[in-house]
């Protein structure tokens, strides 16, 4: 008997896995005209599931793809981070002003200041509606039952063709039985990744050995800082509280040894460890305040990552553990590896869904931009370069954070291992790192730090930092982040100087002259329609009252809404000193690159566009090859 | 033969006119529950039409019914108003610091500063879609064609009962004429109502002479000021600008006298003014600037308000002229006038539809506690003394600024009848009128200053400041505006004080305690739900590490999310010092009214609740009353 001819389809990009990081990617993608294929094995979208923090620095990037209302809306808001140490009997009279057991810190410096925990299923509906208003769905259930990647080098190296043969079988109905011949291949199906598997890429990493109970409960309790995220250093060990909507909250507790008991080595037996006990275990670390609850409504117990693939709303039974890095994130950067696939870490600092959405962030840009056939096959290779770095750095920083979060302090104030001291450095310290503000990518085709000193106060490789400007001829008060939307484009930020000044705004001129000029990038590599890959700003030095808004915006082709000043509004309610903020002199000026998912690629003085064309020509093809297309 | 019997129904409110006044009012009313009514003339919703400006207050007012956000979103927002004089030469030199001829002034301290542009129909279009949500259509085209209000006096003081009688007739469908009773009835049916009309209610005031030409273009200019709101006081009279979406603009036009003709005194022949008569007029104004157009998207003459219902989208050859207001609003408090049946006024001031929409915004919550039994029909009195009031204030204002914008400068700078002093000190002191932040209302049965130094800092009769409040529990940034929402609630804001001062926390515990007792206003005015009527804030003025926000909110059984403190946010970047801008003492506090429509009512010490009882019995019913409902 021969094997059924299968059905075969061709698609750009095949996404396999419908959680976090696969409906960003997806999403990302379809939004920018790129025809996609997400599937998953689940028959329904998740309905329970663990809740997940979204820190600043997400919720900015969802915010570039006009998500963050939502989020901010419907989620709840974070807004203070508690750390709290022992010598409980003071707080029953914090009449006092010392009050010295609270130190309530600065977490993040970014988007509205908040954080916002939001049910994992509510966060994939605000993806899944997003991809439905453009007619895209996830295929449900199909799992992948073969991938191959082809050897020819001519094939894998031309954007054009479709090098990867995914067999993919229908969960329901074994006649759905397909090929997708694919141009790309994601693989965002989580810790126990199909794709990774399959193409033999290992996971690097150790076990952990703190045990911590995860418990949601809408809390009777006296406790003050109930509606705040908490770190509760007591002499019982550690518990962590986040508020979540409707006056619920989880609870993250360090449990003590005799209710763990190990069977193996990556696998928890927990059916020592029951609600009650991560309850009871609570209520002593939060002595003298008292915390009940009528109700479990979810709990689950975690070395490390939970299992984001077993774990139900009544118990996980079965509990990865590990902070363990994937050895590589793509094969022939034809089949990339993204969220839980790549890497594996503690609930801890709450980074696990963010990292992940961030992966998807990060290559998304890069795919359309070799789809579109604007730039090299090479940057692809960015992408693990930037990411999995990231992730080396996260696991590096996640054993620092739960070595420290699992500290005990002594009894005796200021003495012990974890002092106010130590807790105000670590939470300051870690503060950069957990809001996702401080990641840095490294020099790269992308990343070119040589001109730093024109834009000192930028970070050539982190994410442009939010200010606002004023719109020049009608005085709007705009957010420098909004201005940056996700839409694949290079914002090319021209800090103009003091064009009041007759010689810089001659300088300007010149400057203009030279972007525009036939070898320069901006014309080379935009071919007929530079303005889909290059999205110009201007911004001067000048005062709302005297600039020359209008010349300034004619010598570069732009209309009004796109020249700013660094002013104070009217009103004095927002803007001005940008250029201090960001080290550019008020006088000279400085362009500055921001690559399509915002974060600062180079900086360049003034003089001439041939910094800038060097920076484009590492990954950008000139406008012949577009025709091709 | 006799004529046929018409079918009869029962309505609580029947509104006449489907204009920004009458769909306000409707909107408001329904979301409140209230059987609602709305009939208009016209067969279709406004396609074309004058765009109107939208004020800072009522930008505030439209954000209490959650209106705000579509509007900013979808109109062009103003955010600078400048005002200009002669010698235009210098404007081409403008690298000196002195940028005398440029005074750009602050029009607003309200809802993020701005003044919003939005086409008439759009506006509109707003209230049609949150009335459709609900299930509310107008019923066009109909028309009332008589009105008789009851005699009776016991039928006229009892709010279940139907004294207003109106025959309707279905323009295109006879059989469709019918017979409503209502227990009100709103003429909002513009400047030649017919319900004020057959009620015999004259209209009061006089011409003015002064004639304006109205036009709608694209500009070819190369003005700097035009993405602004501008006064131009030249040499050839003067001219203003405002922006409008897809960079439009209008211009209001000071017509010389030769292309005036007068036909009699209350029409204006504009055959001889045309569109190319208007632009050629900005012209001279504008030189040495140019300013041209290709198409005239709209156009009229004013020597008042324009004639919104016969306004064409070409020409408008029949115009309402004059500054008059109504003799009276309201016949026996069950037929009320709101809106341009009330009064008409100049455009320059541009508060003709803010006026219109702000009559209705303060009758609709005075109808809403009639209606369901809380409050004495002598409530209802308080609309005519308020909008009247303010009505004449308004065409006080108009007449004198009217004048102020017409007055020609002299050629000599700083010696003219309108100098740079007088231009600057003109906009400061019309700022507060023109943003309608200024409304102020006078001593009344719902305005009760005679504790207004326990707030020295809010006027009672005014609209209550914005300021931004931290959340106890969780440190969240509340702008107070986004706690008082037009709910219909009178929202009682109580100013603990230090309540980290156990002296003070006692006071405040026997304020609850007053304020809880069966026989002040809460329990005796609120029935058996007071939530439905008094919605309790609590503010202290402790810092937000120390204050004891659990036993606060506890004392007024109040959730965590309605207990807020004066203080910094986490962030630094809000509240604190709310105390001071109001003028509360911070170790005292005081208890603050604010009434369902966002004006302050009264304000108490917080000794006893005998100033608050006193005030509530003013007007509300005690709840026995309630009962017969």
């Amino acid at each position: 008997m021969t094997a059924p001819v299968l059905p075969e389809s061709k698609i750009d990009v095949l996404i396999v896995g419908a959680g976090p990081a696969g409906l960003f990617c997806a999403n990302g993608l379809a939004r920018a005209g790129i025809s996609v294929r997400i599937i998953d094995k689940s028959p329904n979208k998740v309905i329970a599931g663990q809740a997940d923090g979204l820190q600043p620095r997400t919720l900015e990037v969802l915010e570039s793809y006009g998500l963050a209302e939502r989020v901010l809306r419907e989620g709840t808001q974070i807004h203070t981070t508690v750390g709290i140490l022992p010598s409980w009997k003071k707080w029953r009279h914090r009449t006092s002003k010392q009050d010295s057991e609270r130190c309530r810190l600065l977490c993040a410096i970014s988007f509205r200041g908040a954080r916002v925990t939001m049910h994992q299923a509510d966060i994939q509906s605000v993806f899944l509606d997003s991809m439905a208003s453009i007619g895209l769905k996830v295929d449900r259930p199909v799992i992948p039952v073969s991938i191959e990647i082809s050897r020819n080098e001519v094939e894998l190296k031309d954007p054009l063709r479709y090098p990867v043969k995914v067999s993919l079988k229908h969960l329901h109905d074994e006649a759905l039985a397909e090929i997708v011949h694919a141009k790309f291949v994601v693989g965002a199906d989580g810790a126990h990744s199909w794709v990774r598997k399959s193409l033999g890429i290992s996971m690097e990493g150790k076990q952990t050995d703190t045990v911590w109970g995860v418990l949601d409960i809408k809390p009777e309790t006296d406790f003050p800082d109930i509606r705040r995220k908490c770190i509760i250093h007591s002499l019982n060990g550690t518990c962590g509280v986040v508020p979540r909507e409707n006056d619920m909250l989880r609870l993250y507790v360090q449990l003590p040894n005799h209710v763990i008991a190990s069977k193996e080595d990556s696998r928890l037996d927990i059916s020592r460890i029951t609600p009650e006990e991560i309850l009871h275990t609570t209520q002593k670390m939060l002595q003298p305040y008292k915390m009940d609850a009528q109700t479990f409504h979810w709990w689950t117990a975690v070395r490390s990552e939970p299992n984001t693939d077993r774990a139900s709303t009544r118990a996980a039974n079965d509990v990865v553990v590990g902070r363990r890095i994937a050895a590589k994130y793509s094969v022939h950067e034809r089949v990339f590896i993204v969220g839980d696939a790549g890497h594996t870490h503690s609930p801890n600092a709450g980074q696990g869904m963010n990292a992940s959405m961030n992966d998807s962030h990060n290559i998304i840009w890069k795919m359309v931009y070799v789809l579109r056939g604007w730039a090299d096959m090479s940057l692809l290779n960015t992408y693990e370069d930037e990411r999995r770095k990231y992730a080396q750095d996260l696991i590096k920083f996640d054993r620092m954070y739960s070595a420290y979060v699992a500290k005990k302090p002594k009894p005796d104030d200021h003495t012990g291992s974890v002092t106010q001291h130590s807790l105000l450095h670590g939470l300051q310290t870690f503060g950069d790192f957990t809001s996702g503000i401080g990641i840095h990518y490294s020099p790269s085709a992308i990343v070119n730090p040589t001109c730093q000193s024109v834009a000192s106060g930028l970070t050539i490789g982190k994410r442009m930092p939010p200010h606002v400007f004023a719109c020049a001829a009608d005085g709007r008060p705009c957010e420098i982040h909004d201005l940056l939307p996700a839409d694949a484009r290079f914002k090319l930020l021209i800090f103009a100087g003091d064009t009041m000044q007759e010689a810089q705004m001659q300088r300007v001129c010149a400057f203009a002259d030279a972007l525009f000029h036939r070898d320069a990038f901006f014309r080379r590599y935009g071919g007929r329609d530079p303005s889909s890959l290059f999205d110009v700003l201007l911004i001067s030095s000048a005062s709302i009252h005297t600039t020359d808004h209008v010349k300034l915006g004619k010598t570069f082709g732009l209309h009004w809404s796109r020249v700013f000043v660094d002013d104070r509004t009217m009103y004095g309610h927002a803007g001005g000193d940008g250029y201090e903020a960001y080290g550019i002199d008020r006088a000279a000026g400085a362009a500055v690159v921001a690559r399509p998912d915002g974060y600062v690629g180079m900086a360049s003085p003034l003089k001439s566009a041939a910094e800038l064309t060097a920076y484009f020509s590492n990954f950008l093809l000139d406008n012949l090859t577009h025709a091709r297309l």
